[in-house]
């Protein structure tokens, strides 16, 4: 059973509000919520009993760890208010550096979540992969407890390898969303509903499990089906659309054995 | 209860494959495989009880229905071949016009499962879309009859919409999956598994049944993080790679609101 301990959130964001929820919830005391613009900061403190803050001058100094979820460009921005802090300081970013943390205490590390956050939508964190580094040994174990009380999925991973990791994600994940609402787009112009390819787009997701992506191609491209492509091309009217699946198809078809 | 039928099989592909499967568990005969390679259709023939055959002039003239379940390229040729024939035929394409059929029968039309099949990866059928297009009502009869021992999810569906949906399924299940063999291969580069983004790769897919993809835009392009999108983009060394990044995040920045 970790130890229950005091948290600052910084940012009030997607991962900030999700990483928030999910450490009260699991009985640790959020004391305070800071974030430049005061409405989101004080709707997350309501739902974790904690304080509102948007003047970092108002930092509160005792808590045992600080987590700063805010975007890649701003952690180096945030880090140069904050006060040097005797405690454990991470931030949750896939691509940061933990270094520029270095500053403000000894004990510093990177506490990512390998998942993509939307506020509005509830996410089971249980079995979501945490990517971990530490400056130390003793902020490592600090960190692992925090996590366990949050994930059975838990990853030491050095700063090289989390870099590669996010941008793999980007390709997987917020690469893969955009392509649905391409899909959705298209389906629109027929009225039709997105839902149609729901068992498919569940199915391509979780078939991956047992084999590679590379074996499991298909479509037009992976059968060198040219006459469905070039009736594919000639549908699509929105010009970015077309470039897509141009580049795509020929990446795919460069690809086949 | 629909009635038992018999059914020759053209093509021993993926489709046909995992066709001639599910009919022949759900109670109807397949008389016959035909495939211009001989040792698919012996394989399939040998899976359901029937005949394997490369020689188009020994098809056998006394089947309920005919499966066309080649390549769109080939519909047309293997049309050709055919004998005219008082029964139902159809091919499963996507992007096909059923009319290519009409010359053999006036009973034709389209069985197009919305699924991706790979011949050694199993799949449930039960709750996969079907849309069907028919040359008159009794065929589409026939069609949903046969539909109905299969899935619970039928589509009446036709050819313009039915183009447009395969269309949508290409970007949304091809071209993601190609994504994910993207993201694989980078992963390799640090010795990395997929595994570690399965979770995230899942609920990506899952989300998309609540909110539309749109809206759940998540990564460095939705908001505007241009130091990690430059950060990305510097650890591309795969000019291919760095293309389709480059493109998808323009496009994402172009599509927020």
């Amino acid at each position: 059973m970790p130890k229950k301990i005091k948290i600052v959130i910084i940012g009030a964001g997607n991962v900030g509000f999700h990483l928030a929820m999910a450490l009260k919830k699991n009985g640790h005391t959020i004391l305070q919520v800071i974030s430049r613009s005061y409405g989101p900061a004080l709707e997350l403190a309501r739902l974790t009993d904690s304080e509102a803050e948007n003047d970092f001058s108002r930092i509160r100094t005792d808590a045992d760890l600080y987590i700063i979820a805010v975007k890649d460009d701003d952690i180096v921005k945030v880090a140069e208010k904050l006060p040097s802090l005797n405690v454990t300081i991470v931030h949750t970013s896939g691509s940061a550096s933990p270094e520029t943390l270095s500053r403000i205490s000894s004990n510093y590390g990177v506490f990512y979540p390998l998942q993509s956050f939307k506020k509005n939508t509830p996410v089971d964190l249980s079995h979501v992969p945490f990517c971990l580094e530490a400056s130390n040994e003793h902020t490592m174990f600090i960190l692992k407890e925090l996590a366990s009380d949050i994930t059975d999925n838990i990853h030491e991973i050095d700063e090289q390898k989390r870099k590669k990791i996010h941008l793999a994600a980007v390709f997987a994940c917020n690469f893969s969303n955009y392509l649905y609402t391409v899909s959705e787009n298209i389906l629109k112009e027929e009225k039709l509903d997105l839902s149609i390819l729901y068992p498919l787009i569940e199915e391509t997701a979780k078939r991956i499990k047992h084999n590679s992506p590379a074996i499991l191609q298909t479509g037009p491209a992976a059968r060198r089906d040219f006459k469905t492509i070039q009736q594919h091309k000639s549908m699509l009217n929105d010009k970015k659309y077309l470039e897509l699946y141009t580049l795509l198809t020929e990446n795919i078809l460069n690809s086949l054995p």
